[in-house]
């Protein structure tokens, strides 16, 4: 039903079946990976109403098993390409893989999808790190950025009237940083 | 032999095999995709000393194929993802496809991979904004970004001794600027 994809290596498309709607695929090495790409193989879609959410999971320093949640595929966008890289320093989420007994080894990481309700996922939110959907989600991104600096900036903003006098300080006009 | 997946899409594994040693994907709706990964199915390996050059094909206004060079798949490194979004404005490279009488209606763009002996891959140069390798060139785009911007803003300021009376104007302080 699933594919999995690391950017650079082989495509995995037999991934170990955890549970009836739980599916694992390893990734060995997972410290050299960057992008992953999930992928429904089209043979066989979600039930009616069902969708997947997709994890990283990956071994903490003490050997226990960090899920995050990456995102989904469902009938209607039956693959996404994830960032995984970067994701490693994170806090875990709730997941729905309970202690399953996935074999721990410093090295290799999971990708874990599980089959839910679309209403349940609808109620999930993804790190926002692991999305690497679009030009859209991208430009949102560093829209997001800017109008964040320009918050910033915008704290420690003065007028002359509040300026204290200091001649050789530069400053740039507030006009300047909305324009770009 | 290939596989071709549009994030979000189904993905694609029956290529039109256009010449003994040439391979086309259409992209329907090319205009709508951001990214495309193409990778070996694992069945066929490349003969050794072979590998494969990875194009996008997009008809330009005249309706003229335009041929681009994204990248290399061997059996080395099997798999890659590619950006092309903002592709659609760059110059056409070199390209091994000829005049080859594939369909071009405007919507519909193409990936084709050619094999070729892993020398001649060796000379070709991909067009760079197409490698979606790693964080580093996130990271490297968003601090070009940054510089960009400082550069930009900086060029704008003032200090106060320059300044024409505008009380009301608000002024940022330009290490605001760069300590963001």
């Amino acid at each position: 039903m699933f594919g999995c994809l690391v950017a650079g290596r082989l495509v995995q498309a037999a991934p170990q079946q955890v549970a009836e709607d739980k599916f694992v695929f390893d990734l060995p090495d997972y410290e050299n990976i960057n992008h992953v790409v999930v992928f429904m193989l089209g043979t066989i879609p979600f039930p009616e109403g069902m969708g997947g959410s997709v994890y990283f999971c990956y071994p903490d320093q003490s050997g226990m098993a960090v899920w995050q949640l990456l995102g989904f595929v469902t009938n209607e966008k039956p693959s996404a390409i994830f960032k995984i890289s970067g994701l490693k320093s994170g806090k875990g989420s709730q997941h729905p893989f309970g202690a399953m007994n996935l074999t721990q080894t410093p090295t290799v990481a999971q990708i874990g999808i599980s089959v839910e309700l679309l209403e349940n996922l609808a109620q999930q939110t993804p790190v926002a790190s692991a999305a690497v959907s679009s030009v859209d989600s991208f430009t949102e991104f560093t829209q997001k950025m800017l109008d964040n600096f320009y918050n910033f900036a915008s704290s420690f903003a003065v007028t002359q009237a509040q300026m204290t006098p200091n001649p050789s300080e530069a400053f740039i006009p507030a006009n300047v940083v909305l324009k770009w």
